[in-house]
């Protein structure tokens, strides 16, 4: 089927002349996750990871993707003719840079240039332009050959988000956007990522699967915007809304034509490594002047307002109640009741959904048994999900989105017998997790600065995950977000290196990874706070929005000092504090033994 | 007096139509300290400070200098008719920003372009064409009013370092430095940084105080090297290794010269930031090619070879039996026989006097008294000089070149009743201290990645040293070397984020500075070493170098946790098991007791 599918598109590329076709696998948008419409990297590849992309050459067809989807994408491929190449193996090169390495003088290079950002695509421009090669960004081959291709557009509800809950109005939002459009000399500003339309516009969707966006585009102007969307699915409020704010709806589709008639002596603010690159195209071929900077509301939109932080602290409650119920169940009926790996993310899942105001999971659960944990980024699969014993330890990363902000926590619980290797690194991960939780610095501060608190405790007994220790969280909207992350090396394109702001909310996740063995991640969710100011300068800390107990079964205090301890016992006396009145009388008694203060 | 000077150089800034003199602190080479000859600002202005510029237009003359020096200057500048300008306060503009905006169109700007770095002076040429103004940069207008003007070259013998010492010969440096200047496409390669020279050639002087390097430039081509000093100051074993190496000796003033005379064609590597402007223009008009990079020495110097690392541990020995001999000394006479910081120094710089190889301090030693202390670069004068009482703490930051090192070590002593507070603050000194010490870490962590474990502890507790936390130190060289470092914020011209790399030596020296009250440092030199290399990667560690113990009478270990007091115990033990055999009956009882296993 792949191969059919290979030979149809290579068909449509001799007609259109075209050498190349790189088909990777954003959505218009650069999203994270992307509905159906935009994977054509995986309707012609057959690989359904969600990282990767897809080059064809007249006599080569590759499929290029990283450490996490090596064996799946192996698997998948076998047969196809499609070779795979393993970023991150020694010796084997990215994408673009191979195909700039094979391209002939003369050849034509093909993409949808909506799917590349602009950033990208602009060198890759300038680079085939230097070696002789031509690119062609207006067409959207696999279009041609993909007869049952989902809809691009989704008939999913747009509904507002009120202030009680976002707690700052559009107009507000507008305003210190069109501030910032002043200060750096714009007098025009597209937006094209779906997180920062939704938090300007104070609306929210269903358009993506697990993030509860709009697929649109905004433009700012300094009187008036623009909202590029499905208008048939708003709610009557949001158009009542949206005229009262001075935005007019449009649709979806217009975005290109209407930049097409911009004014030419009009300055557009727009991010290149987040817009596409047919947005540049058009602006460009315009000679439109261009400020390339970052979207304004990202910062905006990361540091949460104090309507959001009290929000969350509400919606971390409800998230905790569901997973201290969850924990009491699986403690309580391990080894009695059968269960999977599955079966316990359904049943943590119902719990979340008896919560008021639960609008659905905010990524999807990874519930990972003993070696399963071992894979960073598992999704058990019917064939793979395994039957948990009494023995052992379950990872459970999970988060869903509520009216009041959206959660993401990971605890690791330990099911019966484990060895004393286990528990030395359970341990480890708590200390160095409870270490950055607890960190007061001075502002200025980044990520880079505070990783080694949680690294620091893995590192001294030669372990070490390999990512990053945190990701900045959004309010109802993406569970990653920037610009605030814990990494201790910068990688440039994650923009996560951002100085800690008051109302900034991070997750702190160390921990370890034993090929074949054992998975260990304990994440609490961060929010940035300041202490206090005093001669020395501002000083900031942050306060743990995440409640629910760290399984004790895990802990050895022999690789613990009275300061972990302490903070050990500090937080679960708030645990038990927060959570006891939503507890019937067994799960609190229950709570009290498993928050119990450790000497 | 100061006054006449003004009007004297006014007179001549007149005769050659100049509105503006620049006058900074610096020599030829962009040392941190300067020979007599250089000190330019200091003859002019009357202030006495190692660090800020003067300016001197028509109707103004102002002096620019740090915090460390706003009171001396303050005083020093009275009745002169300069003004002060206090850098670091609010609203204070830097020195080549006010003459920018203050310099009218067809104004001229003068400096000697040989005490001015080339990317500092290239971006203010560059504006103040903008501006409509001109530059001149081939005048030393100070020569013409400095009667008794300090001889430029000094008569300071210069000596081999001999390979037991040094462990690598000029030979394979000179390899190395080529074959870096081939892959970056260099035929010729200028350095003008003293320490660099002597590095390279092996060579050691006196030409500046406390930094045992030769006043000199060296040009390194593919086939032959010049260097450009005083010659007949040189061993005649230095002439023998020389010739041997294929470097041409020849006079410091032939420089400028010899590069006018440079065949055009040459691709010329040098560090802008580095070599004065005078050395970039004569280049630049010639229209040769300019490769700016650091210098490859940089990094190459700063890993010590294994001959060094094995000397530096015997250097550290020696200064640590100094400063231990010189506590006990403290310890058991203090309240018994006067003392006062300038004493205590000179019978410090008497028992390093005594070692083997010991060829001078490292820098000026600063012994600083309770309050005093709190000054971070307090030196006692006869007239600040305090007298010491069996009461409080004095501060000793200190160091000494030996053949086999250089060395940098503080100790604060406790000399009697000391507050409550005071030992709160040791304390959390000692933990940071401690803390970075043992710190393990995957290869590629730089100083911003680490330096809040030594800072973390002050942070908790609302404290703060307004300083990094470490600097890299040089082998019988400036105590002050990059490109590694411990501080959390990048300061770019410091030059001081290097990725750790196995030889590093840093110091690590975290304090506490009440003003009016007290100052505590505690710093120990720390040597990279490579730990282990697993499955996650390359694991560094530090080996400390510095063997002194650490005064357990300002130690509370209710600030202590039971890994803080591991690591010092460890340490001592090191100490103690290391110092012992050189110590007499008395020292040896009296230093098992104050490297005592504390609980």
């Amino acid at each position: 089927m792949i191969k059919s599918r290979i030979a149809a598109i290579r068909k449509v590329m001799l007609e259109e002349k075209v050498d190349w076709l790189y088909v990777p696998s954003e959505d218009f948008h650069q999203s994270e996750y992307v509905r159906d419409y935009f994977k054509c990297r995986e309707y012609l590849s057959g690989f359904t990871g969600s990282a990767g992309a897809l080059l064809i050459g007249k006599n080569m067809a590759g499929l290029w993707t990283d450490g996490r989807y090596h064996i799946q994408a192996a698997k998948e491929l076998k047969g196809t003719g499609i070779e795979l190449f393993r970023v991150g193996q020694e010796g084997v090169k990215q994408i673009l840079e191979y195909l700039l390495e094979n391209v002939g003088s003369g050849d034509v290079v093909a993409f949808d240039g909506r799917v590349v950002n602009a950033k990208t695509a602009s060198q890759l421009e300038m680079r085939l332009n230097y070696q002789g090669a031509v690119l062609k960004y207006d067409l959207d081959l696999v279009d041609r050959v993909w007869e049952d291709r989902p809809e691009l557009l989704p008939h999913e509800e747009i509904y507002n988000l009120d202030y009680m809950y976002c707690g700052k109005s559009t107009t507000d939002k507008l305003a210190d956007i069109r501030a910032y459009m002043e200060s750096v000399g714009a007098t025009c500003h597209v937006i094209s990522t779906l997180e920062d339309i939704a938090w300007i516009l104070n609306v929210r969707g269903n358009d993506i699967k697990n993030c509860p966006v709009v697929l649109s585009y905004l433009v700012i102007t300094k009187d008036f915007a623009v909202w590029f969307t499905h208008e048939e699915d708003m709610q009557e409020t949001v158009a009542v809304a949206m005229e009262k704010v001075g935005v007019v709806t449009t649709d979806y589709a217009d975005l290109l034509k209407y930049l097409g008639n911009l004014p030419t002596n009009q300055r557009v603010l727009l991010d290149k490594s987040k817009v596409n690159f047919a947005i540049k195209k058009v602006l460009e071929n315009r000679h439109i002047q261009l400020i390339d900077y970052p979207n304004p509301s990202l910062k905006m939109k990361a540091m949460k307002n104090e309507i959001e932080q009290k929000n969350l602290v509400d919606a971390h409650i409800k998230d905790g109640i569901a997973v201290t119920k969850f924990m009491y169940w699986l403690k309580n009926n391990i080894g009695k009741n059968p269960m999977t790996e599955i079966s316990t993310a359904e049943y943590l899942e119902s719990l979340r959904g008896m919560m008021l105001n639960y609008k659905g999971p905010s990524f999807d659960t990874i519930s990972a048994y003993n070696e399963n944990a071992a894979m960073m980024h598992y999704s058990a699969t019917e064939e793979s999900c395994a039957t948990l014993k009494a023995e052992g330890m379950l990872l459970v990363d999970s988060g869903g989105h509520y009216l009041e902000g959206s959660t993401d926590i990971t605890r690791t619980f330990v099911l019966g017998q484990v060895e004393d290797e286990w528990k030395k690194h359970f341990t480890l991960v708590v200390k160095g997790m409870l270490a950055l939780s607890d960190a007061k610095f001075l502002y200025g501060c980044n990520g880079q600065n505070l990783d080694i608190l949680a690294r620091g405790p893995l590192w001294s007994e030669g372990l070490d995950y390999r990512c990053g220790t945190g990701h900045g969280v959004g309010y109802m909207l993406s569970v990653h977000e920037g610009p605030n992350g814990f990494r201790w090396k910068t990688v440039a394109e994650r923009n996560d290196s951002g100085v800690f702001e008051e109302g900034m909310v991070t997750s702190n996740e160390p921990g370890v990874y034993i090929e074949g063995s054992h998975g260990i991640r304990i994440e609490n969710e961060l929010l940035c706070k300041e202490a206090f100011v005093n001669e020395y300068g501002r000083y900031m800390c942050f306060e743990t929005l995440t409640l629910a107990p760290i399984d004790l079964d895990g802990i050895d205090t022999r690789y613990l000092n009275g300061e972990d301890i302490e903070r050990l016992n500090r937080y679960h006396e708030k645990v038990y504090s927060e959570l006891a009145e939503y507890l019937d009388e067994d799960e609190k008694s229950w709570l009290k033994e498993y928050t119990r203060k450790l000497i």
